[in-house]
């Protein structure tokens, strides 16, 4: 059975959301799981008949924590040692809803990165008009990047969407003001010079719209255009929720519209709550690493530890490598 | 009665839906209209009994024609000779439909810019949660940007919001990937340090999300994030519209329920709808001047119209001119 680690600490409501996210996957049997984190703080929201693992520490990564900080001084965190779990092949994959710079940092300094990757990215699933998902990255991990940078997301995103979703070519595109050549920033333009000549099924520079329409598969930014794209989405999806729940509250007879179209609503809701994906992989790192939102209740986690899996399961980690090692034999031919 | 230059041969659908929505806003006495463009090929769509003035020349901007060669080329355009009305006092406001970048140079080139300002910035209204309206800028008129442009923007929403709006001391904040300041990019944080410096309530870094959830009036960033911003806003409200859309397809009980909540679905759709808003005001020119959407029909441009009446009322342009003067001003005190 493939084995989780799972951050016991981290997040706005550790341990009590993460504990029961993690035993409802162990009471179905869907995961192996190994809690870290404090023991005794943990031990009281298990129940009696449920079969985890448990490693004891009692230190942990604040939310609000410098990733630097951390980094020095939090080794023996729940965060770290569940990284180190991993790293050791005691565990397959890694599960923190903590302070997602820390665990940033330590996934990339106690796994390492893959062969070829600079700066390991957030990429997030969104969903889309008709059929499937589309991928953004990075979604918040790299703020100030460089053109390379953006080559590397585009590999690793297009690794993630051939593997997990098993999309066939994956259309790639890099977000942007404009579709002509002639928009984008100083950045994309010399990003989308590099992108051009890789094997990709690149479109060009693809707009914000084009995120949710069903035009493209992976969507490529910085983590600063990537972080604001994604709380955009979130604020308008929560803007169209309170226009909505605000006027089927005016008159009798929308409320009892809203009563037919209930499960259509609840259906919206569930769309537009992150809990339902549960978090984001971090691409580019030696493992599988989720990161969950810090407000993850019980289903958020569960629905994290099961992407996890899938992940596991899909080869997400090695299709990355291979991605890249690919890539940079490439490299090495055109240098000689 | 106020006096608007329409760009007759400016958008997708021009001259049809412009001179349909150029006559109704004159058919209903609301303002005095100048219809510049090739008279022979707008007079077809003029019913008889509406009064407009015309000004005639049969050369126009292409919608994809690079904003320079325009400006070299298509100085007698119906759009510049729009323009050039508005410099010589002859109408108080400019509005079109037409290449918005071209739009942006002959504005600054026709009209010149406010003292103080290096880059007018492009403005866009958003609805939120509870009253009013946010204030996005840049929209997508300034890609690649220096700190003292956001000071500029910033101070000019702060006009905007204050005249327009009539917010009495508008929260202005730097969109950013999270509001601790120790986010950001390069750009925001030295556009932080020095927004910082002014009089104004400043809230420092908002989120994605604060745009809509009324947290903030003013929201400024470069107009590639800026753009990008709008048109990931654009995406999910059509991602939402479909998801109901084709859910409501799915069920006698839910189409019903449709009926019921019609009115709300239409309130919906209408606040998603660029065409009610009609365009955005370009700030920082000598002058009023909206751009609006390409895609505008007889809707957009009469409430483009309505919507330049308003900002010539409220004194939009004169209020963007003082708060640019105090800024000056102060900048001059503090280097002595």
């Amino acid at each position: 059975m493939i084995r989780i680690a799972v951050d016991g600490m981290g997040g706005d409501f550790a341990p009590l959301e993460i504990v029961k996210g993690a035993q409802s996957v162990s009471r179905d049997g869907l995961a192996s799981i190994v809690l870290v984190g404090d023991v005794e703080k943990m031990k009281p929201y298990l129940t009696d008949n449920v079969n985890l693992d448990m490693v004891h520490t009692s230190i942990c990564v604040e939310m609000h924590e410098s990733p630097s900080n951390a980094l020095r001084k939090k080794r023996d965190s729940s965060m770290n040692l569940a990284f180190e779990l991993h790293k050791r092949g005691e565990v397959d994959a890694v599960v923190s809803a903590g302070n997602s710079g820390a665990a940033m940092a330590f996934a990339i300094f106690t796994l390492g990165r893959v062969s070829g990757v600079d700066r390991p990215a957030i990429a997030t699933l969104h969903p889309r008009i008709g059929e499937g998902l589309s991928i953004l990255l990075d979604a918040g991990g790299n703020v100030d990047c460089k053109p390379v940078h953006f080559v590397q997301f585009a590999l690793m995103g297009n690794a993630f969407a051939a593997s997990v979703l098993g999309i066939d070519s994956p259309r790639v595109g890099i977000l942007s003001n404009g579709e002509e050549e002639t928009k984008g920033n100083e950045l994309t333009r010399e990003a989308h010079a590099l992108i051009k000549e890789l094997r990709l099924n690149y479109l060009g520079y693809v707009e914000g719209t084009d995120m949710y329409n069903g035009r493209t598969d992976v969507v490529v930014s910085d983590g600063f255009v990537g972080n604001i794209a994604l709380k955009i989405s979130e604020g308008v999806a929560e803007l169209i929720y309170a226009f909505f729940k605000d006027g089927i509250q005016k008159s009798l007879k929308a409320k009892i519209g809203y009563l037919l179209l209930k499960d259509l609503f609840k259906d919206f809701q569930k769309k537009a709550d992150y809990s339902e994906t549960g978090g984001a992989p971090l691409l580019g790192v030696d493992g599988v690493s989720i990161i969950c939102h810090g407000k993850s209740n019980e289903k958020a986690i569960r629905n994290a530890i099961l992407l996890a899996k899938t992940f596991v399961e899909k080869g997400l980690k090695e299709s990355v490598s291979e991605t890249m090692r690919d890539y940079q034999s490439m490299q090495r031919l055109k240098e000689r």
